[in-house]
């Protein structure tokens, strides 16, 4: 047996997310039914980050193993040829026996885009959030520096109680928040790992100090109160790709 | 009545081009049908290129004669609430009544997107033309030194005998090819007018060059063979865009 690590990238609209749910189209189904039609065998694959539906990945990493005698690069052709077009394999390699794609995941970045103009766009609907209103860059960098670091994220944490994490702390490694070309806010996530819908939660309490509608300062009062009701809005799932992941 | 300008944005993927046509979804049909819904009135818009089925516009630019007294904002805002997601308002202006769009332009820039890369993306696949072979850029530069300056480009206009243009001598004044991020290749082609497919009809002659598959200076034979079958193939509708038009 071999074990295969893949770097995948998804356009997120069309999918209900990664991870495999009866009767829906998820990445995760999508993925194993095309390594069964190239391979004939039936593999469960491990993702880095289990990604909401809507969410995009640039550079998802998946691993699996695999009885096939295929060399990495004809997984990578042959996978695209069998592949839905919103899905694509940037590259295969052959790891060893142990890598987990998940567990051995050292940090992962997650990017998130705004688009902020008065005016709409005829592109890219699915791609960013539109906030119409201005937007205080300056005020969003400030209200971010108080989640920088070690901290208990109750408050960002996704309020299902459905697959609840045990452990609500997590360590805020960077974030950066750029105007970029043609309207853009470009905003990046970094953390060893992160709590379901986490950065999406984070995005919507920034947003509202962009607006003026709490103090930079804000942001420390609603970490400590561990309470997802005094954060703001879950930002939209199409504005959030997965950038990068570490080992 | 007032003549008002627009600049409009469209994405061309589900629009069968600019111009009206009895039974399918065009831009203009849809721009019109959005005015009759905000001022009553029915009314025609000229636009400054008519683009084809696919083709994209970031600044498009349209006038039309109205006796509304909305005010140029609110036609922007009110066209934009009435518009599909697809097609969108940048600006509006009221300018003089002899204003024309298509009459008065004094030039225009194309864009052509290539994603240059082996590995298919996930992403944008209706804009941009996808080639995974190597391209060699100095060649393709080279090649289109040839289109630029005053020819007869019969070898680059639609074989369609439909609508022909009566004079195919137009006059390119700057061809600009460069390699972007992420396996992109942007191109411009600067013109007072373009004939029918010609920019995509030189894109694809240019990428001939790029691929080896012609030398650089067959170009120049192309042109004054004035013979459509001597050049390269449409290159795809949806890696083109209408970036901008001068007045």
């Amino acid at each position: 047996m071999r074990n295969l690590k893949l770097v995948l990238e998804y356009d997120g609209f069309k999918f209900h997310g990664w991870q495999y749910q009866a009767g829906v189209r998820t990445v995760q189904a999508t993925l194993e039914e095309a390594i069964t039609r190239l391979t004939g065998e039936a593999r469960r694959v491990t993702a880095a980050s289990r990604t909401d539906a809507g969410v995009h990945a640039l550079e998802q990493v998946v691993n699996f193993q695999t009885g096939s005698r295929h060399s990495p690069e004809v997984f990578v052709r042959a996978l695209n040829a069998i592949l839905p077009r919103d899905a694509a394999v940037v590259s295969c390699d052959e790891v060893d026996p142990k890598f987990n794609a998940r567990h051995r995941a050292k940090g992962k970045i997650y990017r998130y885009l705004i688009y902020n103009r008065v005016e709409r766009r005829a592109f890219g609907h699915n791609y960013s959030w539109h906030i119409p209103e201005p937007l205080e860059v300056d005020a969003m960098r400030e209200a971010g520096r108080h989640l920088i670091g070690t901290h208990d994220f109750s408050s960002f944490q996704a309020q299902s109680r459905e697959d609840p994490d045990k452990d609500p702390v997590r360590e805020i490694k960077r974030i950066e928040i750029n105007r970029a070309a043609q309207g853009y806010i470009c905003s990046e996530f970094e953390a060893k790992s992160f709590l379901k819908q986490m950065v999406r939660n984070m995005m919507g309490t920034l947003v509202m100090a962009g607006r003026g509608k709490i103090e930079p300062g804000a942001v420390k009062q609603i970490l400590e109160g561990r309470n997802r009701k005094l954060a703001g809005p879950t930002a939209p799932a199409g504005g959030l790709y997965l950038e990068k992941v570490f080992y």
